[in-house]
């Protein structure tokens, strides 16, 4: 495994894996995994998956500051390089990019990276200019990498469908794939800031991954719930936790991240339906959500 | 020569030349000219330059909708292209990319990028939005074509800078050249738009190139003029053409096109500095600019 800090290093790796690799065959693809580090089985479920399509595979760690908000938690953000290059290793990644923020701002960038409507709902409300952050810091790593595939988590299913957007907009030549949510056994899906949680926390955080569950039987059993009689079974099911403070509960069409009519049958939906929570923990905000697709007439959870 | 209109086809083109050249040397790169047509020798001139620095040249001919305002001259924009072609296989070009607007915009764009400060004074001023559409179609542009250098004309000087700015802060790995204003026998910088001037209107507009090579001399012979002296004289050659608007005269750093200090000597600066101008004529908006670089402790005009 290659571990290169600066974008001259990283580029001279990747053009000669990428050389070895068309010399071996003709689809010889770069797989890349963006991630900010403190890796955990969702990402290394998103390198698997790099690894069994792509001839070549890059890690980034990368803590982007300017996705973050002044009163968000860039200081606190958890990291542990050595650990992150052990899992990158055992995984069989080819090049891990680990930059400094110097090298990726070396100025304070002037540019940014702005998609309407997908950025304005769910995390997009609660925290302006993070999507700003997350398109121009990803565009970035695309020119550097030059991935012909890049994985994402769909645990940040708004995420998934802002780069997409931009993909699309911007004639990017990347396949973004989306990666399903890993979840802890009783159901928490996996996330670098679980870290923060106390075990009373931790406890009650599960009401998010309940919640969803639940929503997915209401769906099956009640096809002609309203988003808004989901969203309220929803509330009540997480505030049953004391300190769980939500910030949304939000259903909406898939990609396209548009709200539902309140007084239509979610099950009546023209297009993937994606329910989202954001809920905060103490200092700690958790994000979760379900994605739904009509199969056979019905709406079904996707796995 | 090869004529493509889609995207895919672009690609499929591209790929294909630049492997053919990459069999035959080390260091082929493909040189991008982006244009909006109605070709002129300023064009031409960045084509020739194209050629001679790269293994594969690639022309885009496509007037952008997005970077004109809603009172500009979208509709009106003059087109040729078969004229266009003849110019581009006369001068060697290997590919052509003319896309349909739908092509390139086959929904309207939800992703814009933005630069802050370079984009602000000059045309940003006067045009909102301009530059926005201007660095969106570029990166674009960019990605469907993967040049390793691209050409533009330093009659848009801020445009240029622009597009710098863009490529240093989101990595494009590109490298950008400017070249020089290419003028009529009498001075009038190569424009598409002069095909618009009535005949008094053409003759009126010698006073742009006029008071720029008036300045020069000004500032050889009296480094010690400020830039508000030197703006006002400008105005005053400009402003004796009775049908000349003055939308802006300029003196500004370069690349970063801050503002001098407006009591302090333009042969002082510290950078290189760029006179511009923007003057309407009927239904004409017509800018041209002179560049000043330090050489040897004096501000010289730059070829």
């Amino acid at each position: 495994m290659i571990t290169v800090r600066t974008i001259a290093e990283l580029r001279t790796a990747v053009r000669r894996l990428r050389q070895e690799a068309e010399q071996q065959s003709d689809r010889a693809e770069v797989g890349f995994v963006p991630t900010m580090g403190y890796l955990h089985e969702g990402h290394a479920s998103l390198m698997r998956q790099a690894k069994e399509q792509c001839a070549v595979t890059v890690l980034s760690i990368f803590v982007n500051p300017i996705q973050f908000g002044p009163n968000e938690d860039l200081a606190q953000y958890p990291r542990d390089e050595e650990r992150d290059l052990k899992l990158a290793a055992s995984l069989g990644i080819d090049i891990v990019f680990i930059p400094s923020p110097e090298e990726m701002y070396p100025q304070p960038t002037k540019t940014t990276i702005h998609v309407r409507e997908v950025t304005e709902p769910l995390c997009g409300a609660s925290r302006p200019g993070h999507f700003d952050g997350v398109t121009t810091v990803v565009a970035k790593l695309f020119h550097i990498v030059k991935p012909d595939r890049a994985y994402f988590g769909m645990k940040d299913a708004q995420q998934v469908a802002v780069i997409q957007q931009m993909v699309d907009d911007l004639n990017f030549d990347v396949a973004i794939v989306p990666c399903p949510i890993v979840r802890e056994a009783d159901g928490l899906a996996l996330s670098s800031r679980n870290v923060y949680l106390s075990g009373e926390e931790r406890e009650q955080a599960l009401g998010l991954s309940r919640s969803l569950r639940m929503a997915e039987e209401w769906l099956r059993e009640e096809p002609g719930l309203t988003a808004e009689e989901v969203k309220s079974r929803i509330r009540q099911v997480i505030g049953q936790a004391p300190l769980a403070d939500i910030d949304y509960v939000d259903i909406l069409t898939f990609p396209a991240l548009q709200a539902l009519p309140s007084d239509e049958p979610v099950g009546h939906a023209g297009s993937d339906v994606l329910i989202a929570l954001a809920v905060r923990f103490g200092r700690t905000r958790l994000i979760d959500n379900r994605l739904f697709s009509r199969q056979g007439g019905r709406l079904c959870s996707v796995k």
